[in-house]
């Protein structure tokens, strides 16, 4: 199978220097785009900005992983347009920003004495809804939802079912940056799995599993 | 001589998973650190969220430079405040935030549907300002500014009047991140220098030499 991946973070512009992320490590989708590329997937890894050294990128394009980086989620959006087409399966694990700044200064905002400032943010492409919305009957999307531990169920089967994706991956909020993970599988033609506490690099080769039975 | 220097961005905390942020890489502070401990002085390196393998950090705790790592522009008065009063100098490299987020939410901002967020940011602490108020006649501040290049001047000596620092080296904008630098150097006593175009380590060690004679 052709799997396209998506991890780390969004930057999103404030003005020249300034911007809003999150503190998406990107480890999940690279341990998923090894776990996949090891047991014969073509693997393409649409990756955020993340720290390089941490993440082990050199290892993954020696594995035959192609790499494309984006910085914002616009810059994602048009990887995602460009590389859709050519993949069966989407694995959306990237923390695309929620919110953006609804102006982006050109230059640097600049301070005044005790000065305050009102930043609008408006909503940012839902991404993994529109890449759902265009799948083919032989496409699968795969989204990820990473919210607070207390009704994450219910957030989860929200989202699957608003997003219109085949399945999603939920975990709770302590989860982002760590080694590990608990997750919740669902899937919209009902499957529940919760596999257990893990390492990422072990629910990845979880994950690829799945990902064929689809 | 025992130099303080900052690097680095400074993360800003929005909620539990996202922030503030900007493209500082910590290159000019790193290099700085390397310049001014090769020459024999004591170095305290304070550097924030900066991409280790970008920067070279195992090489400088080799070299004998002291190394805290800091996240929000409130870490960084913390290690401020710790360290201050054992140095002979202050160099203020870091990208301190000018703004923070006036409410951080515990856990996850949520996006209901077309949703948009009106994030009210207020001013960080003056770091550089407070630690000039705060020196000793035996201790020198020097501040960095990042200017637009029209009126790059005009601000840089607003700035070094306003926060009573020594001197204060001047950018323009396109500088953040990049490896090169074409600084403007400043001094409280009326010395006005501009080195040239240069490498961040050329210029680390030029600077160097200038902290000896403020």
């Amino acid at each position: 199978m052709k799997i396209l991946i998506t991890g780390g973070p969004t930057r999103e512009p404030i003005d020249a220097v300034r911007y809003i992320s999150n503190r998406s490590s990107g480890k999940m989708s690279v341990a998923l785009a090894h776990a996949a590329a090891q047991v014969g997937h073509e693997v393409t890894l649409l990756l955020g900005p993340v720290e390089a050294g941490e993440v082990g990128l050199p290892d993954l394009t020696k594995a035959g992983v192609r790499l494309d980086r984006f910085e914002s989620s616009s810059d994602l959006e048009g990887l995602l347009k460009t590389h859709w087409s050519n993949h069966n399966v989407l694995v959306m694990a990237a923390a695309v920003a929620d919110y953006r700044s609804k102006r982006v200064t050109m230059g640097k905002l600049t301070k005044g004495p005790g000065s305050t400032l009102e930043l609008s943010l408006g909503p940012t492409p839902d991404l993994v809804a529109a890449m759902a919305q265009v799948k083919r009957p032989d496409q699968r999307v795969v989204a990820f939802a990473l919210e607070q531990a207390a009704n994450l169920e219910n957030r989860a089967l929200k989202k699957l079912n608003e997003k219109a994706v085949d399945a999603i991956v939920a975990n709770s909020l302590e989860t982002m940056g760590d080694d590990s993970i608990e997750p919740l599988w669902l899937t919209a033609s009902g499957v529940r799995e919760l596999p257990g506490h893990m390492s990422k690099t072990a629910f990845a080769r979880w994950l690829t599993d799945k990902l064929t039975s689809l």
